[in-house]
């Protein structure tokens, strides 16, 4: 897609440090890592989001996904966080589907989000059915 | 797994509020949610974390993150963050692997976390050489 900076890392038309590469996927180093060896797996084709990248792709990354964490143990991290944000609400800042695995350190100070809401009496069996509906 | 509260939802001897499931994975409300809807994705085996866990089973899991973000969509969210913690370092609490899936709403508070470091000169390079060499 025109204007799409990871589309044009993918055609190479800018420069990116590649950990892995196939005929669908590539992996490579995040320009702003949270820390050294943050990695970002994409599709090579051009989709927004999870909703929008077809389930096969979404399983093949996942697969990348796990290649790079066994190869993240090389920088003997203490932990890794996988994560995806999809739509801008969720923090998503590059428009072509992509998935970060982040090298943690103990003290690192990166605070996981907390929960600041209950459900009601009955309110997760009427969530629960809203959300099967749509499967 | 003994004592694990994610076999213990897999064998029935908790409940949950399943969304999905076959016999290799669940998904299931989190009981402690980032927002209604926040959902959990397991594999029925007890494996640690994304390095414990097969491949197929990461891939299959992943497929059904996206089934249950369309699902999701019952709920009008804003964005889907999907998240996977692996060991206590990264903030994973419960050590029986799991994907969240968590519905987002602009203004609702959660911030994703930003860069705090930068690559010297040809750091780069010399860290994907370490991590490459141990995918």
């Amino acid at each position: 897609m025109e204007n799409c900076i990871f589309c044009k890392i993918v055609k190479e038309e800018i420069p990116a440090t590649k950990l892995y590469e196939d005929s669908e996927a590539l992996a490579f180093l995040d320009i702003n890592p949270i820390n050294i060896g943050h990695t970002l797996v994409i599709p090579k084709k051009h989709f927004k989001n999870i909703l929008e990248t077809p389930e096969d792709i979404m399983a093949h990354m996942m697969k990348i996904v796990k290649k790079v964490s066994h190869g993240l143990e090389a920088l003997k991290p203490d932990g890794i966080n996988i994560k995806m944000n999809n739509k801008e609400a969720a923090g998503q800042d590059v428009f072509h589907s992509h998935i970060h695995i982040m090298p943690r350190y103990k003290g690192d100070g990166f605070e996981p989000w907390h929960s600041k809401t209950k459900y009601k009496e009955g309110q997760k069996e009427e969530i629960a059915k809203k959300i099967i509906s749509a499967l």
